[in-house]
């Protein structure tokens, strides 16, 4: 199997199965209970959200373990409110979230870019939050955070200066990123962080709120009283131990397997560019997760050449998953401003740990193989 | 180990475990995308749902995964909204969802039985919700949901009947009974239901709502789409296939199961009434679950207990794992009218999967003899 689609989904690296296993049969204590068994299993759950809070410069007691990042997303939408800023390249959980309030749509630039000076120009006076992903997840352009952090700290400053105390935050979906990019929050200047473990080889329907001190969340989930009350229910307590392992392993193999997976793509998208002049590829050129690569082949039906793919066992995208399985086209490429016989010629292939060389370049034939023979028909 | 707290968390079952381990790293793909090994990974996680359908009754569309107990109960109650009716005696999860919302709060009588004529007596014409767990989960006490269900559906019928279209529904929290009583939604009358994976062997954060088609369920999470819309996030579609398993395997050894937690837990019963007859027996005598035993010990301090227990290796608890990580009084028994010196000298003992006839013995020798240690101490 040649699976390129590691930003859809990654397989729980063993490690981190391993890690896990332990909590599900034996110590599978609810956390809350009080004898020593129980606190061990606690301390265990503790420890793995130091470890996370360690892994992106943050303190445990500012984390929120959520079922995921779309719950996390929510979480942090939910609990700042008010008129809201984010790209309209955003993943479907931010703009899913950010139709609950009053909400302004930044334009992205034809390379997916959500520029820091767009961000400014779209701050109202009653904006609280502000939300721009990482990385975009189809097009993997790393957005400029720290540029609009300083946007962002501006109009705070600007606020306070007023004697106006409308708090204003920046929030960051960084699940798509966390794998390649160092996200250290303080560095880069954010209020709120989201993860997802399953975009880092950890389990599915494990995420995180990070959320600075000065930053209030208020719950959407009630009961227990777990995670300080912010999100009750018993704890995850394998889920959140795969997660921090997944993202220890992330942390320590990130400058390698960056620089592995961008040798990788870069050969794949010049191979590919060789054989299809035509062919366009999307996302910042320079400013890209080292896994992605966009690729449009005009007039191209892309779904044909992916099942076409499939039966050759290269397993590649046309969107986003969840995009891609409502049979519409990815509000992405509309938003970038590819015409619709491009974007409809559109693959997504991500790498990751099940790329190699060998399979990469098993890969590139069948896809120019696939993407011939489909031109060739079209042109019968 | 004596483990004697099933009612807070439960061990994985090894055949559980077996049939969620392909889905973390070999079968990982994102259910919804459009490849076959994503369709065969949709497929195994829809005839789960089918699965958990059929051991409570229902279709498999009219359930939606969640994380857990909490957040189903958090759906349940945010979808219906309006006054909600329900006892004193539920567990945290019902309670802190009710206060979002105005609400009545029923009084069980001294067993823990909310009854029938008590919910009749608290809905009000505005009244769009009554929520009642199944069992209690601290005193074991089976509520009477079809009485309760024949009070809601005359209610419904006589608002009808004037032409007045509020709905009215009964919710029930399932999740404490579910490893030992039928739960057919139909035969119970139910509009709702709330399970959860981790009380039945199965994993942790892993939970469904069942909703009759009449339902509108209204979505807490946004973002993908997934469930129907009404709970975005990726599926996760290991604690999905996992809970079927559970469930499997308890409706096939419920009766078995039942039964024999009942003797065991009769035996216990007596031996420690035998050795104090000062001690209380809460809970309803004949309408209980077979593997709850909640006694107290008059003027005792449980806690002491509690610890002395634990360095013999029985695990026993004072209360809901919740409440007693709070250190504070159980909320249910005060509402059955325990007094504070009868309620302080508590201890729940919940029998599950890990108790025998041998192991509950020994418990029994330990329970007698640190019981009696600590009246001796205080009797000094």
């Amino acid at each position: 199997m040649m699976y390129l689609d590691h930003a859809a989904a990654t397989p729980v690296d063993p490690k981190v199965l391993s890690a896990m296993l332990p909590y599900f049969s034996d110590d599978f204590y609810n956390p809350s209970a009080p004898y020593a068994p129980a606190i061990t299993v606690r301390r265990a759950y503790e420890a793995a959200k130091s470890d996370m809070g360690r892994a992106i410069g943050a303190k445990s007691d500012e984390i929120i373990m959520t079922a995921g990042a779309t719950e996390s997303i929510n979480l942090a939408f939910s609990s700042v409110g008010g008129h809201i800023v984010t790209g309209n390249v955003e993943h479907h959980a931010v703009l899913g979230a950010a139709k609950q309030f009053e909400h302004t749509l930044v334009a992205a630039d034809e390379r997916g870019l959500v520029s820091a000076a767009s961000v400014k120009a779209a701050i109202r006076p009653d904006t609280r939050l502000v939300s721009v992903a990482l990385a975009n997840n189809e097009l993997g352009t790393i957005q400029p955070l720290r540029d609009i952090a300083e946007v962002v700290r501006k109009e705070r400053n600007a606020r306070l200066a007023r004697g106006d105390r409308t708090p204003i935050y920046l929030h960051s979906d960084a699940s798509q990123g966390v794998g390649q990019l160092d996200v250290n929050v303080a560095r880069l200047g954010l209020d709120m962080v989201t993860l997802n473990a399953a975009k880092v080889y950890g389990p599915k329907q494990v995420g995180l709120l990070w959320a600075a001190p000065h930053v209030q969340l208020s719950a959407q989930l009630h009961g227990g009283g777990q995670e300080r009350g912010i999100r009750s229910g018993t704890e995850n307590v394998a889920g959140a131990i795969g997660f921090a392992k997944a993202l220890e392993l992330a942390v320590a193999h990130r400058r390698f397997e960056s620089d592995r997976l961008a040798k990788l793509r870069d050969a794949l998208e010049k191979e590919l560019l060789d054989a299809f002049p035509q062919a366009i590829v999307s996302g910042h050129h320079k400013h890209r997760l080292s896994g992605h690569l966009h690729i449009s082949f005009p007039k191209l039906d892309a779904e044909r050449v992916l099942f076409a793919l499939e039966a050759r066992d290269v397993l590649v995208a046309t969107g986003s998953a969840c995009a891609a399985n409502k049979g519409t086209r990815s509000h992405v490429l509309t938003a970038i401003g590819l015409k619709p016989e491009v974007a409809d010629g559109s693959l997504r292939m991500t790498l990751g740990h099940l790329s190699d060389d060998n399979n990469i370049a098993r890969a590139a034939i069948c896809i120019i193989e696939e993407v011939t023979r489909e031109y060739e028909r079209m042109a019968v």
